[in-house]
C-alpha cells in the first residue's frame, strides 16, 4: 500500500478479487510498483478509518452525507476546489463536526477520490467481470464506461477532470488518483490481454496500443459531451470501439 | 464574430484564407454559428485593439512580454489562475501598468486564449497547408499536432486543459476557447473530407467519425504523458494514427 493510501483514506472496501494485476511498465500501465500495491490492497480487503459500504452507525451516516457532498462539489467544481469550510456550510455543520470525519482537507480530497473508485468499481468492473473472459468481458468494461461517462456529463468524470487538476500537483492527492487511475487501466489491459490469449483478437495485437486507443475514444466523448456540449458522441465512443475492435480482430474472432 | 470575441479581446491576426469553412453540425463540429462567425474573423483579417504579430512600438512590446508570461502561466496553472496582481508581480509592473494593456482580468485570459490560437496556427495549420490536399494534408496536421502537444507536456496545453476548467463555467473565457477549438477541428474534419473527395480513405468513410477518432489519441498522449508521466506515449499516437488511416483506406488510397 502506497503512502498515499495509508491513515485516515485507506483503501474503502469491498474489493473484488479478480482485480486485475499488474503485467507490464509501459504507456497503458502504473509507475512502477503503484499497481502491486494498489492490486494488494483491493485484494487484502478494508483497512481502518473507513466505513464500509453501508453505513450503520450515526457517525457513519453522517460521514457518508459529507462524503456524497463533497463527491458531487468535486465532479463540477474540482477536487482542488473542496474545503472543509465549503462542505460544512453545505452540510449546516460546523467546521470542527467535518474535521471530526476528515482530519484535513487532504484526507476529505483522498476520501473523495476513493469513494469515486469504489463507486467506479461497483458500476463498471463487477457487472462486466460478470461476462465471459476475453473479447465480451473488454466489450462489457468498454460499455460500462461510457454508460457512466454518459451519465456524468453533466457533472463530470473526477478521474478525467482530476487528471487536468493534477498534472502539475505533486502529493498524496495525486498519487491517490495516479494509483487508482491505474488500477482501472490494469483492468482494461488484463481484458485485452485475455482476447488475445482466448483467440478473439490477432495474436500481434499490441494490449497496450489498444488501450491507450480505447481510452482515447472515452476521453474524446468527455471532451466533446462536456465542453463542446456536442450530440452523439456516445455513439461515436462506440462506433470507434467497435471500429478498432474490428481492426484488431483474428479471423477466428 | 460572436460577441465574445469583439472589444479589446478581438481576434488577432494575421489569418489564414485558407482556413476552413464550417461543413456540417456534428460530433466534430462547432455549436451552431460559431465557425462561421470565427472563420469570417479569421479571413477578413486584424480586428481592433490587438497589435500585429511582430510588435513595434515599446507599448506592443511590453504587452507582447505580458502576455508571454500570462501563457506560460496558464498552461501551466490554468487560465482560471490567472489574475492582473500575479503578472504584474510577475513583470515588475504595477498592477494599473498591466491594466493599461488589459483592459480586465478576462480581457487578459481571453488575450492568453487567442495568442495560443495564434501560435497554433503558426505552428500546426500553416506548414500542414504547404502539403497536397487530401491524406497527405491531413497526416501533417496530426503530425504538427503531435510534436506540438509533445513539446508541450512539461506545461500542458490550453486547448485540453481549458477544455476542463471551462466545462462548467460559461462567459466569454469559455465562449472564446470554444469557438478556437472548433475552428481548428473544423480544419481536421475539411482535410479528412478532402482525402474522402481525393480518394485517398473510402468513399464511405464518416470524416465526423474519423476526427473524433483522431482528437482521441491526442486526448490520450496528453493525458498519459503529462497526468500519468508515461513513456512511448508520441509513438502510440501515432501508431493509432497509422492504424485509424489505414482502416479508413479505399483499395485506391
Amino acid at each position: 500500500m502506497s503512502p498515499a493510501l495509508n491513515g485516515p483514506g485507506s483503501f474503502p472496501g469491498p474489493v473484488p478479487e479478480s482485480f486485475p494485476e499488474p503485467v507490464s511498465k509501459s504507456a497503458s500501465d502504473l509507475p512502477q510498483g503503484a499497481s502491486a500495491r494498489a492490486s494488494s490492497a483491493l485484494v487484502h480487503g478494508v483497512a481502518s478509518g473507513v466505513p464500509a459500504d453501508t453505513p450503520r452507525t450515526k457517525g457513519e451516516l453522517t460521514r457518508a452525507a459529507i462524503l456524497d457532498a463533497a463527491l458531487a462539489w468535486s465532479a463540477t467544481e474540482g477536487i482542488e476546489g473542496l474545503t472543509i469550510g465549503l462542505l460544512a456550510e453545505r452540510m449546516h455543520m460546523s467546521k470542527s463536526g467535518v474535521f471530526a470525519h476528515f482530519g484535513s482537507r487532504e484526507d476529505l480530497q483522498i476520501a473523495v477520490v476513493q469513494a469515486y473508485h469504489q463507486r467506479f468499481v461497483a458500476d463498471v468492473f463487477l457487472p462486466a467481470m460478470q461476462q465471459p473472459r476475453g473479447l465480451p468481458r473488454l466489450e462489457a468494461l468498454f460499455a460500462n464506461w461510457v454508460h457512466r461517462v454518459t451519465l456524468e456529463i453533466s457533472q463530470g468524470c473526477i478521474y478525467i477532470g482530476g487528471a487536468v487538476e493534477y498534472d502539475d500537483r505533486p502529493g498524496p492527492v495525486r498519487a491517490a488518483l495516479i494509483e487508482l487511475v491505474g488500477i482501472w487501466r490494469g483492468a482494461l489491459l488484463r481484458a485485452s490481454q485475455q482476447a488475445v490469449e482466448c483467440g478473439h483478437l490477432a495474436a500481434d495485437t499490441d494490449p497496450t496500443q489498444l488501450v491507450f486507443e480505447v481510452c482515447g475514444l472515452v476521453l474524446s466523448l468527455h471532451h466533446d459531451a462536456r465542453f463542446l456540449k456536442l450530440d452523439g458522441c456516445t455513439g461515436r465512443a462506440h462506433a470507434g470501439f467497435a471500429r478498432l475492435v474490428d481492426s484488431y480482430r483474428s479471423s477466428r474472432g
